[in-house]
């Protein structure tokens, strides 16, 4: 049985399961793992004594807080991330998990709309984390994002992307120029209809799908290997040979 | 600079500021990292195919807790977990941990202070995680695990404990002869006073500390490897050849 892509609805479905009186988790725990799984793939990756400083790019939403997350991670880790978020949402959960991260000394840039000081960090990081958008992103691509994912894509730099590369259409795939075209992706629960064809790494993270529910969707969710919270998915021109 | 070993007093006083204004942690996210380090070390010592039904031993307070989201863990991992909790804590956490575990068809013995089920889920399981005392863990050992300790001893199955082996002194040891003798330990956030001469394999789990907390509170935490939530502590017996 083939591992099921998820719609933009059926994501959002399975995501108010896990947290309603069915599933009972916390965002704080989703959030938690999640974060954890995107700092594990890009450890997996990008080297610490290579690609030490790593640029983790905050979106205002959910994902954006798995940003956080996984920026604290990849401190504790020994990377030396720097956190762009120029829209922080305004749940409470954002603000703690900032002074989480404030608490492991990682910088964070002045929440602005001028793109100069993202720059200057994209000239002084070697990896990107990309945490802007995720499985609710509508278009089009607002202000500032609209100007930074450029700036992303320009910079070089190599960028693992968490869920739905930012920009893409979570059903339909790239189909705005200005969308990130991503080194490495890290799906996470399951992944989603629109990155059927995303050609690079890609992983799965998010290994807390319970039994009920992978049963109920027919998710199919492929084998987590041991104790890891990440697996790597074939790439997609190897599924298609089969 | 050697690794502190914490009192009581000062465990305590650092998992409230943890908690508190100062780190802003939520007890579901430290619960979530405890109780995932907890089941990759006995996942790392006890492997799947030989020893998959562990019994999951929880006491009334956190550290139940701590063992519901390790039961959790381990059922993801592919073990057979079984959960003996027979004075569940008021919180609220443990309901909805509890759940949790329901929806990954994790079985837990019905709540009772007859140990009849506790000795026949003994017969039918291959190793125990002990996460029935922990830090705050204050003598006499009550009610029904005064019994079961001892039966737990008895059963001559390999132990997990978390943190303090149960029934052990968290500042004094083991001075009480009902107190387990556990194969393996794993220490949550800094090892405590108590288990300074334990023996037997030692590992480090709760990576989650941050710089700010451990320079103030001069732990001099072990390096982690990698991207792992747990790191191997060298025996007692090595350390005094130092």
């Amino acid at each position: 049985m083939a591992m099921r892509y998820l719609t933009s609805k059926l994501a959002q479905q399975i995501d108010e399961e896990l947290m309603d009186s069915v599933g009972k988790f916390s965002i704080d725990q989703l959030m938690e793992l999640a974060g954890l799984a995107c700092a594990q793939t890009l450890a997996t990756v990008y080297e610490k004594d290579k690609y030490s400083r790593v640029l983790v790019c905050c979106g205002p939403g959910n994902q954006g807080g798995d940003g956080l997350v996984a920026a604290r991670h990849l401190g504790l880790f020994g990377y030396k991330p720097t956190i762009w978020m120029p829209k922080p949402g305004s749940k409470e959960i954002y603000q703690r998990l900032k002074v989480q991260c404030d608490n492991m000394r990682i910088q964070t840039l002045e929440p602005t709309s001028d793109l100069g000081p993202l720059k200057k960090a994209l000239s002084a990081s070697d990896v990107i984390l990309d945490a802007v958008f995720g499985f609710s992103f509508k278009p089009p691509v607002r202000a500032p994002f609209d100007e930074a994912l450029p700036l992303l894509s320009q910079s070089g730099l190599p960028i693992v992307s968490v869920d739905v590369p930012s920009g893409w259409n979570v059903d339909e795939g790239r189909v705005d120029a200005r969308a990130l075209e991503p080194d490495v992706l890290v799906s996470l629960t399951a992944p989603k209809e629109g990155v059927r064809a995303y050609k690079g790494r890609h992983f799965l993270g998010g290994r807390f799908v319970p039994k009920s529910m992978e049963e109920k969707y027919q998710l199919n969710l492929p084998i987590y290997p041991g104790i890891s919270q990440i697996v790597e998915l074939p790439r997609a021109e190897d599924s298609q040979k089969l």
